[in-house]
C-alpha cells in the first residue's frame, strides 16, 4: 500500500549503495555486538566504555565531530555533523543506546551472546546475539544511512547530531544531568529515536505515546537471622509468606492494580485514536500465541491494545528469598526480596505513586516484619505533538520503503529519554524502529532480522533525503 | 534439682578422664569440622567421603570393627564394639550424621565456616564453624564418651554399634535401602540418637515425639520465554504473580494451613502431656526474643509449644524467579519457583498430603500457566514408647549431669531416622542432645557451647555406665 512518490536519482543511488554494502554494514554491527556492554552490572564497566569508544571512532571516520563524554556513570557519545542549517534543512538529533541487558539465564542461549552470527530462523536470515535488536542493531541503521549518504554525495543531506547513551538498560542515572548541562549543544528541532518496533510483519510504525516507568525494590525482614524451620517453623513469621501476601494483592480479581490512587488522572484514549487502533486489527490471541499464551491477563474490561499501550500496569520482575540452590534446605529465612515495576501512562506522577506504593506495602506488615524500599527510578509517560512536518516526512519515508503503510501507534515500553527531550530540551521525538515481536529482546537468543536491518538503513536514508527536500 | 545417686568410683574415674582430656576432645572435633561435608551439593561429594573415612579411622583406633559402607549416594559409617551381650548388658545403636548444611549466605559468616575455632560468645567459650552443633559436635560427644571408657577401663561397658549417616541434610535417599539391606546387623535393643537440644539453659531433655516432613518444589510456567515487560506487561500472565497467589493462600487468616485434608487425623495431645508441657513454663515471647521476634505466627488458638511440637506447619523455604541480580531488568519471566516444606505430626500421611498439595496447587493455575512438581521426599512423624528402661536410665543420667532435671518433650524438627528405626528395625529411639537455641544451626556463624560438648560427653559416659549396671 505504499504511496508512489516522485523519483529521486540521488536517493536511488544512496539506496543502491546501501544494498551493495549490506555485508559490510552487518559486519560493522557484529563488531559492536562483540563488546559486552551490560550497563547494569559493574563487572562490565570497562566494556561499556569500550563500546562508546568504538562508536566514536566510527563516527569520526564518517566526518562527525565525535567524542566520548564522561558522566558520573557510563559515558555518552555525542557527534555533530556539519552545520548546514543555513541551507534551510532542519537540525535533527538522533538517539540510540549502546548498552545492553544482562544475558542470564545463560544456559538458555544456544550460543555465546557476545559472539554474534548470521543464521537462519524460520527460513529468514537473522543476526543473533545480545543487542542485535535492542539497541545496537537499531542505532546502526541510522549510522549506516549516514555512511551511505556520505559515500554517494560526500555529505549529509541534513544537519545531524548523534547522541548515544550507555545507561538505558540501567535506569539512565546520568541522562538528566547531562541533558541539563549540555542543553544548548543537544537541542535540535526534533529528535529521531530508533528503539521501537514494526507494528506487524512489513508494517512500520511511529510511536506517538509511550508508557513511563516506576521501578521499586522491596525487602521484607522477619527474624533477625535465618532460622531452622524445624525449631522455629510454625511459631516464627516467615518473610516470604508476608511478601507473597503483598504481591498476590498487587492485582485485584479483575486484573486491576490495587495500589491506592493508582488510576487517579489516567485518561481514556480519544474516540479518534480508539477508532484508528481498532482499524489495526489487533487480536490479543494472535499477539500472545508466539510466546505460548492465549489469555489476556490485564484489566478484564480493556482491549488488548489498551493493555499494552494506554493502561498502566504492575509487574513483579524478580523475587528471591531463602534457599534457592540444588537440593533442599529447611531454612526459615530472615529476608525476602522483590523487584517490581509499574508502567505508567499520561496523568500518572511517579513520585506520588512511589509514596502510595510504599504506604500501601508498609501498612500490610505484621507486627514482626519490617520493610525497606529501594527506589530505582521513575519517568513519566510521553505523548507527542504530531503536527511537526517531520512526522509526516517520516511516515511517508517508511511507507515508501515497507510493504505496509506506516501507522501512528502507542508503545507499552518506557523510553524515558523522549520525555526528557520534551521537558528539558523542548523537543518532540519521532520514534521509529524496526524490531519485531519475536526478537527476544531482554531474553535469551535475541536476534534482529537482516531484513529489519537492511530496510531500517534504507528507511533512515529516505528520511534524511526527505529532510533535505523539506 | 539433680537426684543424688550412689557413688560409682569407675564412673567417677571416667568422668575425671573426660575433664582432663577435654582439649584433645575439642581438637578432634575441630579436625572433623575442617572437612566440608555438605551433602546436598555435589561439588562436595569427595569431602563427604573424606569425613566418613576420618570417622572410621578414629573408631577403628578405639577398637571398633569400623568400615565405610558404600551406598548409591553418600557412604554410611558402621562400627561395632565387642559383643558383650552375654554379660547381660543391652545392645544399643548410636546414630549421628556427619554431613552438614550449605553455608550460604557466606558473607554473613564472620570467619571461614570450615576453619573452626574456640572463641567467646556472650562470655562463654564456643566452638565456631559449620557442623559444630549439627551434628558433628553432637556425634563426637558419644565417641568421646566411648574413648574415655576405653582409656580408663580398657573396654566399653555395653555392647555398642555406631551408625553414622552422610545424607541427613539432603533427604537421606540411601537410608531406607541401607537399613533394609542390613537390618540384622543394625538392629539393637534401642537406638541412641544425638541430634536434638537442651530444653533450656542447663535443662536437658529427651524427645519422645518428633514431627515428620514433606518437601516440595514447584515451578510455575507462564510464557514460553522470558518477555520484555514493556512489550508484554499488562497482557501476558506473569508466573510470579500466580506463584505468589498460591503461596499467599497457603495459610488462612487464622494461621492454619489451607491445603484440603491437611488436618485429617491430627490428634490432640493427651491431658497428661499438656499438663507436663504447661509445667515447663514455656513463654513464646521469650523463645522468640533472641531472633528478634515477639508474635507467635502459628494457628491463633494454639499455645507456643503446640505450634513447634505437636501441630503441623507449612513453610516456604525458598522462592526465586525473574531477575534477582544487581540493578534492574524489566523482564516478565517464563518461570517462577518455590521450595516448600510441611512439618507433619502423628496421623498425617506424607504421600496423601503430597497428592492433596499437588491437586490444590494445580487447581489454582489460570488458563495460561502450568505447574510442575518435584517431590523431594517425606517422612512420617514419630512417637516413642517410653516404657523401655533405657528411657529412665537416660533421664537419670542426664539429671545427674546437668543442673536441671531432664524432661520428656516434643521436637518440631524432623529426624526421619527415628521413624525408620521403628518401622524397619522395630527399635524405639532415645533422642538426647545438647544443642542450644542460639546455636544457629543451618545459619551463618553456627556454634556449639564448649559446655554442651563437655557435659554431653559426660552425659553419654553416665548413660553407658547406667547400661552396664542395668
Amino acid at each position: 500500500m505504499s504511496v508512489v512518490t516522485a523519483a529521486d536519482p540521488t536517493l536511488d543511488a544512496v539506496l543502491a549503495h546501501i544494498d551493495a554494502d549490506l555485508d559490510h554494514s552487518t559486519e560493522r554491527l557484529m563488531a559492536l555486538m562483540r563488546v559486552p556492554s551490560i550497563s547494569t552490572d559493574p563487572a562490565y564497566d570497562s566494556d561499556v566504555v569500550r563500546a562508546a569508544e568504538v562508536l566514536v571512532a566510527d563516527l569520526a571516520g564518517l566526518g562527525f565531530d565525535a567524542s566520548v563524554r564522561q558522566t558520573t556513570g557510563h559515558p555518552m557519545v555525542v557527534a555533530h555533523g556539519d552545520d548546514i542549517s543555513a541551507n534551510g534543512t532542519p537540525h535533527v538529533l538522533f538517539y540510540g543506546h549502546y548498552d545492553v541487558q544482562p544475558v542470564d539465564p545463560l544456559e538458555l542461549w544456544h550460543r555465546d551472546p557476545f559472539d554474534p552470527v548470521i543464521e537462519e530462523q524460520n527460513g529468514v536470515p537473522v543476526i543473533r546475539g545480545r543487542g542485535a535488536s535492542d539497541d545496537k542493531g537499531q542505532l546502526m541503521t541510522f549510522i549506516e544511512a549516514c555512511r551511505a549518504w556520505k559515500a554517494v554525495t560526500g555529505k549529509l543531506p541534513a544537519r545531524v547530531t548523534v547522541f548515544l547513551e550507555g545507561e538505558e538498560e540501567s535506569g539512565s542515572p546520568s541522562l538528566v544531568p547531562f541533558l541539563k548541562a549540555n542543553a544548548e549543544e543537544l537541542t535540535a528541532e526534533v529528535a529521531l529515536i530508533c528503539d521501537t518496533g514494526l507494528f506487524a510483519e512489513g508494517v512500520p510504525a511511529i510511536v506517538t505515546q509511550l508508557r513511563g516507568m516506576l521501578q521499586e525494590e522491596i525487602t521484607v525482614t522477619g527474624p533477625a537471622v535465618d532460622l531452622h524451620s524445624g525449631m522455629f517453623g510454625g511459631i516464627a513469621m516467615n518473610p516470604i509468606r508476608v511478601l507473597c501476601g503483598v504481591l498476590a494483592g498487587l492485582h485485584d480479581a479483575n486484573g486491576a492494580v490495587s495500589v491506592p490512587g493508582f488510576y487517579d488522572g489516567v485518561p481514556e484514549i480519544s474516540d479518534d485514536l480508539r477508532a484508528s487502533w481498532e482499524a489495526l486489527g489487533f487480536v490479543s490471541e494472535t499477539f500472545l500465541a508466539p510466546v505460548g499464551l492465549s489469555d489476556p491477563a490485564g484489566e478484564a474490561d480493556r482491549t488488548g491494545l489498551e493493555m499494552i499501550w494506554s493502561r498502566p500496569t504492575a509487574e513483579v520482575n524478580g523475587i528471591w528469598g531463602g534457599y534457592t540452590g540444588a537440593g533442599f534446605k529447611t531454612v526459615l529465612p530472615s529476608k525476602a526480596h522483590a523487584k517490581i515495576s509499574f508502567r505508567l501512562v499520561a496523568g500518572q506522577d511517579p513520585e506520588r505513586l512511589h509514596k502510595n506504593f510504599c504506604d500501601w506495602v508498609s501498612a500490610q506488615m505484621p507486627a514482626d516484619c519490617s520493610v525497606e524500599f529501594k527506589a530505582l527510578g521513575g519517568s513519566r509517560a510521553s505523548q507527542m505533538d504530531t503536527s511537526h512536518p517531520i512526522f509526516e516526512i517520516t511516515r511517508q519515508a517508511l511507507s515508501d520503503e515497507w510493504p505496509g503503510e506506516a501507522a501512528f501507534i502507542g508503545c507499552g515500553g518506557s523510553i524515558p529519554v523522549a520525555g526528557f527531550f520534551k521537558s528539558i530540551l523542548g523537543m518532540d521525538s519521532v520514534l521509529a524502529g524496526f524490531g519485531k515481536e519475536d526478537d527476544a529482546i531482554h531474553s535469551p537468543n535475541e536476534k534482529y532480522d537482516v531484513q529489519s536491518f537492511h530496510r531500517g538503513i534504507r528507511s533512515w536514508a529516505r528520511v534524511l533525503g526527505g529532510l533535505a527536500a523539506s
